[in-house]
C-alpha cells in the first residue's frame, strides 16, 4: 500500500467519523435508581471515601486506567509545528493505540502554549485526573525540561515517548542481534549517528544497559570531549558519557569496527561503503522514517548482518507501538510514581524476549506488533522491575 | 431506596468498575494497514488538512464530540472543599449522563489548584482539546470571575452547571406553572430565597424571560436598592434589577402577594403558614436538597397549588440533568462559541414544550430525566435559538 493511499484513507476515515475513539459508560443509566448510585447522592459516598483516602482514587476512579496523551504541536511527525488543534489526529491515534494493545484509556490533550513553564504548570494542573501522561511531539531541547521538571514535580509516570519509545525498542533488536552475532553488551562498539533527543535517548539506553564502547555522530562529525569547549551543553553531556579514546572525525572514521550502527539521522546518511568498515556480522538499524540512513537491500549489500528499519515494507521494523501501551500498563498496573531507566530497559528485554531462541534469525529479530501479548509480556517485565525495586 | 442504600450500592460500583467509563475506538486496529490509517504515515494527511484548515477540527477530531467536564473539587455536591481527586466520580458520573442522555462524549478533568488565575490559565491553555467547557462544583465568588473570563477569553462554549443548570430547569417548571394558573411571565411576582450562585442564576434567567417583578431575599432579608450601601457587590448589582419598589424585610414579608416561591436556600426556609399569604394557586419550587425549604405534603397543606423539588420521589423533580446534556449538544451541533441566556431560555422552552398541554397538571409540570427525546428536543431549541441569531 503506497503512503499517498494511506493518506487518503485516514483523510476518508477522518471524515467519516470525526475523531476516532467515543466514550462508553460501565455502568448502567436507565432509570432514577441507576441515577442516583452513578451521581447524586449515591456517588458523594465515593468522593468522601477518596477524600478520606486519596489513593482509592486508584481503585474507584478513571485514573486508574487513564494516561493523558499531551502535546503542543510544535513536533508533530515529519510535519513540523503545525500547532495543538492539528495534532489531534495524531494524539487520537495514539489513543486509540493504547486501548487496542494495553486497554489504557488515553485521552488527548492538545495545549493552546509552546511556552516551556506554561506547558509544565499546565500539566501539573491537570495531573491528578490521570494516572500517567504520555508527551508527545513536543519539540527539542523544550522536551528535555518539561519532561524532567514533570518527573520531578508530579507523582505520577511521566514518558516522552518520541525520546524514549524507540530507543527502547531499538534496544530490544539491539539484545536479540547480540544472541544473533554472539557478541556480548559490554564488548561491542556502538555508532550512534544522530545527535538530537532521539539519539541521545538511544545513548542513555545502551549506556544504561551495560554498553561501554558507544560513539555518537551529529552532523558536525564525532562528539567527543576533546572538543568540549566547542559543544552545546547536551553534547557536552554524552561526550563525557561517550567516545572514551576521544576519537574525532566523520562517521565514517566512526564506523571503523563498529559492530552496531544505530541511524536516528536522516535518508541516505549511511553509505554501503562504510559498512564493509564495520566489524564482523555487522548490524544496522537505520532508523530515519520514511526513507532511511540506508535501504536494507543497500545495507545486505554493503555486507550487513542484520538490518532493522521503522518502515513495515521491510524485516524487522522497530515499531515503537512494541513499547508505549506495556509501558504505561505495566506503571499503571505497579502503581510506579515514575518510568524509571530500569523499567525501560525491562521493557527492552521484555519486547525481545517475545522472540524465542529458534525463531530469531537475522530478518527476525522482533516481533510484529500484532503479535499476541506484545503490552502484556512488556507489562509484565516493566512490573517485575517495579517490584525488584520496592 | 433510601439514601444509605445508593451510598452503599454508589460504592460496590466504583469499586467493581474502578471509574465509570471507558474509551472505545471507532476505527479498526487489526493489522498494518489499519495502523498506517490510523496513525502514521496516513494520519500526517489530516493533520496536515486541519493546519491549512483549522475549522475541520470540528469535522475530523475528537473535538467535534467532546466536552472538558472541570471542577477545583471545592464545592462538590453537599461534601464542600474536598479536593480535585474526589471531585472524580462526581465528574465522572457527569460524564456517563452526558453520554447517555445526549451522546457528548465528556472528559473529566480534575485541577490541582484553588487559585482563579490558575483555573482560568490552564483550562485556556487546554481548550484547543475541546468543543465545550462544563465547570463543575466550583464555589462562589471564583466561579463567577472563572467563568466570565474564559467565556470572554476562549472560543468555546463555558458553561457552569451549578449555577445555570438547575436555574434553566426551574425556569422550565414555571412557564409551565404559568399555563396551569392562567398568568403571564409579565405579570407574576417571584421570590427567589437564595441570594448565593444558583439564586442570582435563576433571577438572571427569570429577568431574561421576561418577569417584571422579582424580589430575592438572602439570610439578612429582602436585598433593597435602599440599602445598597451595606451589600457585597454581586448583591447591589441584583438589587438594581430586581424590588423596584425598594422593599425591605423578611422572606415572609416578601412573600405578601407572590405568585411563584422559588428556593435555592436551605432545609426548612419556608413556612406553611407563609403560603397562605402568598396570591392565589400559589406556586412552591423548594430546591434545596436532598432537605427541601418545605417538603410537598406541608407545601400543599399551606395551600400551595404546585409544588416542584429537587428530589426523584416526590412529583415535579427539577432535575438539572434535563438541561445539560441538550444544552451542549445543541451548543456543538450549532458550532456556537457561547451559551448565550437566550439559549438558555430555549433550553428551558425545549424542556416545557416535552409536555403537552393534554398532560399539563399540577402534578406533571415538568418531564422525567428518562422521558423520550429530552435531550433532542432541548438540543434542537437551543440550536435554533443560535440560527435565529446569526
Amino acid at each position: 500500500m503506497k503512503e499517498l493511499d494511506t493518506k487518503k484513507l485516514a483523510l476518508e476515515q477522518a471524515e467519516e467519523n470525526g475523531g476516532k475513539f467515543e466514550i462508553i459508560s460501565k455502568v448502567p443509566v436507565d432509570n432514577l435508581l441507576d441515577l442516583s448510585i452513578a451521581y447524586t447522592p449515591g456517588v458523594a459516598a465515593v468522593s468522601s471515601a477518596i477524600k478520606d483516602e486519596p489513593e482509592l482514587a486508584y481503585k474507584m476512579t478513571t485514573k486508574k486506567n487513564t494516561v493523558a496523551v499531551i502535546s503542543d504541536g510544535s513536533a508533530v511527525l515529519g510535519l513540523g509545528n503545525i500547532g495543538a488543534v492539528a495534532a489531534m489526529p495524531v494524539l487520537e491515534g495514539k489513543a486509540v493505540l493504547f486501548k487496542r494493545f494495553a486497554n489504557v484509556d488515553a485521552i488527548p490533550i492538545a495545549l493552546d502554549t509552546q511556552d516551556t513553564e506554561k506547558i509544565i504548570q499546565t500539566i501539573k494542573q491537570i495531573a491528578p485526573t490521570f494516572g500517567g501522561v504520555n508527551l508527545e511531539d513536543i519539540s527539542a531541547p523544550r522536551c528535555f525540561e518539561i519532561e524532567k521538571r514533570l518527573i520531578a514535580e508530579t507523582d505520577i509516570p511521566i514518558f516522552h515517548d518520541d525520546q524514549h519509545g524507540t530507543a527502547i525498542v531499538v534496544l530490544a533488536a539491539f539484545f536479540n542481534s547480540l544472541k544473533l552475532i554472539k557478541k556480548t553488551v559490554s564488548e561491542v562498539k556502538v555508532v550512534v549517528n544522530g545527535g538530537g533527543s532521539a539519539g541521545l535517548s538511544v545513548t542513555q539506553k545502551f549506556l544504561a544497559a551495560g554498553v561501554k564502547n558507544i560513539i555518537v555522530v551529529d552532523k558536525k562529525g564525532i562528539i567527543s570531549e576533546s572538543e568540549i569547549a566547542d559543544l552545546p551543553e547536551h553534547h557536552a553531556h554524552i561526550s563525557r558519557l561517550t567516545n572514551r579514546q576521544k576519537l574525532t572525525g566523520t562517521l565514517q572514521d566512526a564506523l571503523q569496527d563498529a559492530d552496531v550502527f544505530v541511524g536516528v539521522s536522516g535518508p541516505g546518511a549511511l553509505k554501503k561503503e562504510w559498512i564493509r568498515e564495520m566489524a564482523d556480522k555487522p548490524v544496522v538499524f537505520a532508523m530515519a522514517n520514511p526513507v532511511p540512513e540506508i535501504y536494507p537491500e543497500q545495507a545486505l549489500a554493503g555486507g550487513a548482518y542484520i538490518v532493522g528499519t521503522g518502515r513495515s515494507d521491510y524485516p524487522n521494523q522497530i515499531n515503537n507501538v512494541l513499547a508505549f501501551p506495556g509501558i504505561f500498563r505495566g506503571a499503571l498496573d505497579a502503581r510506579a510514581k515514575n518510568i524509571t531507566i530500569e523499567m525501560q530497559i525491562a521493557a527492552a528485554k521484555g519486547i525481545a524476549s517475545l522472540i524465542s531462541q529458534d525463531e530469531l534469525s537475522p530478518t527476525n529479530i522482533i516481533p510484529s506488533a500484532f503479535q499476541k501479548n506484545v503490552a502484556r509480556i512488556v507489562a509484565d517485565s516493566v512490573k517485575k522491575s517495579v517490584f525488584s525495586r520496592a
